[in-house]
């Protein structure tokens, strides 16, 4: 039997049709928070490409899209292999986050038909709603509800950051689905994604094999004091929200030197009010980004966040309120399917790296139910999340022949 | 000849008629940012009391209102004893800050007119567009341009934090008048205000003879960084502009406490981008109040900041722009003016301090050009930019009629 290859140019030029919707001007990037008016476009786009490709295509209640194959020889009744990712961004988000892994499942089913081949088992490409998490909270929404992690009533309550509800968006651009959640079990899952950090590149290796996932715990913190004025108010007498919400910034970094090895912390997002530059803010709003491959170091770092606030709390005057935004735990990946991964990449004579994710993925949710695992493709000065964002045509080529054969050989390949 | 008194309740009841225009739902405070609808109406409002009043009302280039009153024995000819304050606010507000100083002077206008009282030279209320700063930089912009002491063009240009620009919203609201700039010289200018702060409530004083005002410098720094992918970017590799305004905004603190004494130091406003929570912010905006009585150690808190910005740039590895917003060098007002004031009130019988502003007024700006001082009456808590700011009407009462006397004594009172 020929091996086969995937066509990567063929990969590429969905890759940048894709990017045409939502992109940022004078950038390679784009801007497609989940369940716009340009997710909606993207939806359109990667669906009639599933249609192309024969896939019986389902949309579920929470706007998670589901294309089935079927080839000659497939038995209908078994599981589908699936794979998939998502193609929602953020606000200014890379045209390959999540949009790769979408694509090259169709290019794998594309590949697979066009030589006359056929798998055992169906081969099912997914694309998961608000994986994100910039628009609405938790990230992960859609594969979470789809495993019944999530309720959907409350999924579909989640409120957006301009404050739209996500029931509403969702039926605005037409997708919300009938498929039923949580949705059909799949034998595997498999997902293709770019490595959105320096770890590749750096070491000049061409595969990661993902083996697990960092926890994460997103809290948002809310603090109030009091308005006052800038110049007549003494330091003494303040309580100054603004100032609060600035030091435990800088204490989330302390968090993570202070851990040390891979521990992250972020504070992206801080909101005052009235912001203005001679009034004392009396509110303030930001978020903290705790990870950890460790569940129980993950759990020290939050114990340290909230004794933190208690303190500042108490000596500034202020009140402090904490919200969970997204909480979960590491995940280990199936052992077996990495293995199976690695030995395919190295058959394939790629040089692989066995690594941990440090970004959130669809794949940990879908391990929830069914053995999971990742191959990471190199990311161009380990940026992400960014209009930067890049990989180049030979090494997701690379990436997408691993799926290829990856899935070929849990979905069973018969010709 | 009789001794006159204000009618407080009059004054009261012009004060909550003010009110009523932006007044913010709930509270007793304001939003009227300057050049606002808000702001036109609530122009429209006072220039009709000061036509009742038979004042001749000018409008110059920038906005600024003055109404001028010419008793029965008043020389004409001779240069106008002015008082007035401003009628923007903050975004969220008090009825009083400003407000209080431009009805008090109509107030005192009407008293003597009442009386049939009249005094040597005209007298003249003004009130100065956007005093506050909280939508045009920099604050004290028509006090400062009135002076001749910023270009009425740079002035027209100022570009408010809505992106629109300071003459096209003048002209909008109708209020680009045609009385030239700088405008006439007065004899002397007194300013009625509230405290502000917490000074007079605390030691139970009914008057505050402002003998000076802090000097203010308003400095907005731009953080340029990297945006990365807040769970798989290791910590030492992030450029992150969040990071770094937080912990300048914390230094901010530092130098405060470190010089002591009077010396003040906030960050009332800090804008990531794209301020999303997993994602490290690429850009961070923020600016920093300095205050201080004396011009040298002012200079030395800006040079801890510039010092230490530099520092944090190189160790992050960002690049911090600086820009001046404002800046206003301490003032010391007439000694003899502030002298007469404080034995006015004395004769009434009330309790006087001798104090410095810690906020800026636009009698520091008209100090450039005459003999001018303060008059401050108590804030409730020191409240103040807040909906809560109150002070009361025997506190008010007794303010106006310091002013009504000083008034009367500079500008040569005949009856």
């Amino acid at each position: 039997m020929e091996q086969l290859h995937i066509n990567g140019n063929r990969l590429w030029e969905r890759l940048d049709d894709l990017a045409q919707i939502g992109a940022i001007a004078g950038t390679q990037g784009n801007s497609r928070l989940a369940l716009t008016e340009e997710d909606g476009q993207a939806r359109d786009l990667v669906i009639s490409w599933m249609r192309e490709l024969e896939m019986e295509v389902t949309v579920d209640g929470i706007g998670n899209v589901v294309g089935l194959w079927n080839g000659t020889n497939t038995t209908e009744s078994l599981q589908p292999v699936m794979t998939g990712s998502h193609i929602d961004t953020v606000r200014s988000g890379g045209r390959f986050d999540g949009n790769l892994g979408v694509l090259a499942g169709l290019e794998v089913v594309q590949t697979i038909a066009e030589h006359g081949h056929s798998t055992e088992h169906p081969i099912a490409v997914g694309f998961f709603t608000g994986e994100e998490g910039a628009r609405f909270a938790p990230d992960m929404l859609g594969s979470l509800v789809y495993v019944g992690g999530l309720d959907i009533e409350t999924a579909l309550n989640s409120i957006g950051i301009d404050g739209k509800k996500l029931g509403d968006e969702l039926k605005r651009i037409g997708y919300c689905g009938t498929a039923t959640c949580p949705g059909i079990v799949p034998k595997a899952f498999i997902e293709l994604h770019i490595e959105q950090g320096p770890v590749l590149e750096t070491s000049g290796i061409e595969i990661g094999v993902v083996e697990s996932v960092q926890g994460i715990s997103w809290t948002e913190l809310t603090i109030e004091g009091q308005a006052n004025h800038a110049g007549t108010t003494p330091m003494t007498m303040r309580r100054d929200a603004g100032y609060v919400a600035s030091r435990i910034s800088t204490f989330v970094r302390e968090i993570a030197t202070q851990i040390g090895g891979v521990q992250v912390g972020t504070v992206g997002k801080i909101d005052l009010h009235p912001n203005l530059v001679n009034v004392v803010a009396s509110r303030a709003t930001l978020t903290v980004d705790l990870r950890n491959t460790s569940g129980e170091i993950l759990r020290e770092a939050e114990d340290y966040l909230e004794e933190f606030c208690k303190e500042i709390a108490s000596k500034e005057n202020v009140v402090i309120t904490s919200k969970s935004l997204a909480r979960f735990e590491p995940v280990e990946f199936s052992e077996e399917l990495v293995n199976e991964i690695s030995s395919i990449a190295s058959g394939l004579g790629l040089s692989t790296q066995r690594m941990t994710s440090g970004a959130g993925h669809d794949a940990q949710i879908l391990a929830r139910v069914c053995p999971s695992a990742m191959i990471f493709v190199p990311s161009k000065d380990g940026l992400s999340h960014n209009p930067a964002e890049y990989t180049s045509l030979e090494e997701i080529s690379a990436g997408a022949n691993v799926l290829l054969h990856s899935i070929l050989q849990v979905a069973g390949e018969c010709s």
